[in-house]
């Protein structure tokens, strides 16, 4: 311990925290804990012996505060809300210029703005910080997403690097931006990652309502897929899960798991942020909304009977290479869309919030250790990186070139699933926002005739400067 | 005038205020009049001869005020925002308990019931009144939608009615519930106005490029359907906007407008809603959406050419009767779709703020006046009247057979559009929130097990009671 003092403190001792103290003493920090309920910290100590050296639970918030070396670093893993500011509140009389505050929870960033403009001119710095990767993502190695004053950056980077997680030996940790940067991106992570799981969703619904695949069989193909351009940690899970047998009757698992999807706020969190800064993010909202209707199960109960009638066409899906090539190939090129919109987001907050935020840095950040890590991140990187300045991931050279080569199997996909019956919400809505963003000359003349005729909204004309209003005929 | 004193007062005369005084007047109310350019009171008597009788421009606040009969009723009609709190602040002093201050503006309903909490106590009540029909509404019959005290309807009512719009004699004003729902309301209507909109966009843009048709045959399209289940406002003045000539050029007018659409705030604000309430409202959203990307102008250019060399099947649409009419069941449907949708907002918020909102009611009102005024509407509220319970408007048994009918076209319509890669944001949303919504067995399990894999999350099973949680394989 450096001048008997910890290299920092976790205050908060839940799972997430719990699990963030381990990685920190694994990598040889020093870290002082304390919880409300103090005995946790001293019972995470004794159940972790190779690291108890360097746990160090303190009795009080006094002492937790006094046994860090300075300037301090403080670490907040309690839950979004109130807690954090009274925790700040009682932090603040015992900190001193220079120390930093950590909040590493699920926190909206308008909340992280807010306590960012609190604590300004205080002396103490506010860092909101946000942590992908779930629990064992907190305990190996999270991907770290950091926002706050810049020049703390160089006091934690070397406390966080260690314990993040590693792509090709490179730290999945950076500082975004100030203020609300490191949970803004968080959120847009997780809205990101409903649409791709949601999308995953959309292609297992086909394979079992359309094709009939046994779950197994489903399995080996997300597995292969995991193979190549479509290589992600969810890819994979899919796999996992669809090859999981029940232990008790053998039957797959997935199965005998009700069709309801939980949702803890991150994704609407998402689509909100996205409708206030005026960017489309229809596969996000495709997906929060599906989630919406997947816990509506008694609701669906009925609607399933009162439209049991319905004789669809059945199915022009194919289980052969090509027809689960033509799955692949969909998929691949949704989820491009997608993350066009999620990266859409980030851009647009990154003019709205002045945050500058470093688009390649966060893809690069996004490869290990979070949810949505993947092969393809590191596409978006290179784009980023090599100097793509594009308004839209679509119109990057080498993500246009792959969506106009996987374009017709969403297409096909899309209209085979339209005519089963099979819904494709995120799929479909993707295809759309593509057709809609590659169409020089829309149909928002219309309406734009329609709103002047009704409200006077006035108009532009292709064939001349100015703005028109036109004597309609009365209606 | 009563004792001297003028029945109401009207605040702010811009356009819509203007409008609403004139419109009081004529119904055979005294209407004292202020604006902050005092002169453009004075001038709105003088424009107007044949109502200057009772029109009573006032010089100042002070004089205003004393000029109204008590209990006082003040309609402002300014900017939302803060010069709504300004008003209500130089106001204040001036009033006495039992006065009734109404803002007509296009307020967030949020504002609305912060200015309520403001003002509990003081004996002045606050409504918030939702207007709608647009200039020409509120010259000559828009639909107002109030919120605020129960008891104060009473006082309004008398007011109210002569000036809005009548259905079969009905007169299209109602309140609501308490505080914001007026104004809730409002924003609800204008979210389903946006997806209704965006609708007939598509189809348009369907007869367009998929079929060739030229604007003038689309109007007399638009104008037939407007005699039957399509019969409302916007689908008559899309044929009025279809067949109008530019004067200079004989051109088709449309044809001339720029494809940029613009928006005022309230669709999003609709989405945003939903989203907090946790409704499912993707075919506004997707109409949000299409605006954004409409506005893009320079990034569809530059998307138009990367992806320009797509080689497309070409359209299955036919021009013909039968293609035709495959169109017309198609927008029905989803125009159900939509309006299942924004009901569905308007029941969550009934329940998350306690309004009791009267869903038979609000589509009685919106039967005329407002923008999406319709037959329609008339089908929905016999749908409520009726005693109709259900969760969603599409388990009503009148719309379920409308939409077991028509869905086969829409379902025929999205996946040619698809296929010829017309974007039907919209109308694809619709019918994938419909097939969603009807499937007993979604998808969810998938990302249930996925949510337990990785951040232990838990799942309920089908065959037994009670939460699990998987020991699933490493991954």
């Amino acid at each position: 311990m450096n001048s008997g003092k910890a290299d920092l403190g976790v205050l908060g001792l839940g799972t997430m925290g719990a699990m963030l103290a381990l990685n920190f003493a694994e990598k040889g920090f020093d870290v002082a804990l304390f919880n409300r309920t103090v005995e946790k910290a001293a019972r995470l100590r004794d159940d972790t012996p190779d690291l108890a050296g360097r746990l160090h639970p303190q009795a009080s918030l006094e002492d937790f505060v006094a046994g860090l070396a300075t300037p301090r670093v403080i670490v907040l893993m309690v839950n979004a809300g109130t807690a954090v500011d009274d925790q700040i509140d009682a932090l603040l009389p015992m900190l001193a210029r220079g120390d930093i505050v950590i909040d590493a929870g699920n926190t909206d960033f308008n909340d992280t703005r807010a306590r960012n403009a609190r604590l300004e001119g205080t002396g103490i710095h506010f860092v909101g910080m946000g942590v992908s990767g779930g629990e064992l993502g907190a305990r190996h190695g999270p991907s770290i997403m950091v926002g706050g004053d810049e020049d703390v950056w160089a006091r934690l980077r070397p406390l966080l690097e260690p314990i993040s997680a590693k792509f090709d030996g490179s730290p999945c940790v950076a500082w975004l931006g100030t203020d609300g940067a490191g949970h803004f991106v968080k959120t847009i992570h997780n809205g990101i990652e409903y649409a791709d799981m949601q999308m995953i969703a959309e292609i297992y619904g086909i394979m079992r309502d359309g094709l009939g695949l046994a779950p197994a069989r489903m399995a080996e193909v997300f597995a292969d897929w995991n193979t190549r351009g479509l290589a992600s940690y969810l890819v994979e899970i899919s796999a996992v899960v669809l090859a999981e047998a029940d232990p008790e009757t053998g039957a797959p698992l997935v199965d005998l798991i009700v069709d309801e999807a939980g949702q803890k706020g991150t994704g609407r969190w998402s689509a909100i942020e996205a409708q206030k800064l005026g960017v489309g993010a229809t596969t996000l909202e495709a997906a929060v909304s599906a989630r919406i209707i997947s816990s509506q199960r008694g609701q669906r109960a009925e609607a399933a009977t009162a439209f049991g009638s319905l004789a669809l066409a059945g199915s022009d899906f194919s289980a052969d290479a090509a027809g689960i090539a033509e799955l692949e190939s969909a998929l691949e090129t949704a989820k491009i869309i997608a993350y066009a919109q999620g990266y859409a987001i980030l851009s647009a907050a990154s003019a709205e919030f002045g945050w500058n935020l470093p688009l390649g840095e966060i893809a690069r950040i996004w490869r290990a250790g979070c949810i949505i890590r993947s092969g393809f991140l590191r596409d978006i990187m290179t784009a980023y990186e090599s100097g793509g300045e594009e308004a839209n991931l679509l119109l990057n050279p080498a993500f246009a070139r792959r969506v106009e080569t996987g374009q017709a199997a969403l297409r096909a996909v899309v209209a085979k699933a339209v005519l089963a019956g099979i819904p494709v919400p995120a799929l479909s809505a993707a295809l759309a926002y593509f057709d809609d963003y590659r169409r020089a000359h829309g149909t928002a003349n219309l309406i734009q005739g329609q709103r002047d005729l009704f409200g006077a909204h006035t108009f532009k004309r292709l064939d001349r400067d100015g703005v028109f209003h036109h004597q309609w005929p009365a209606v």
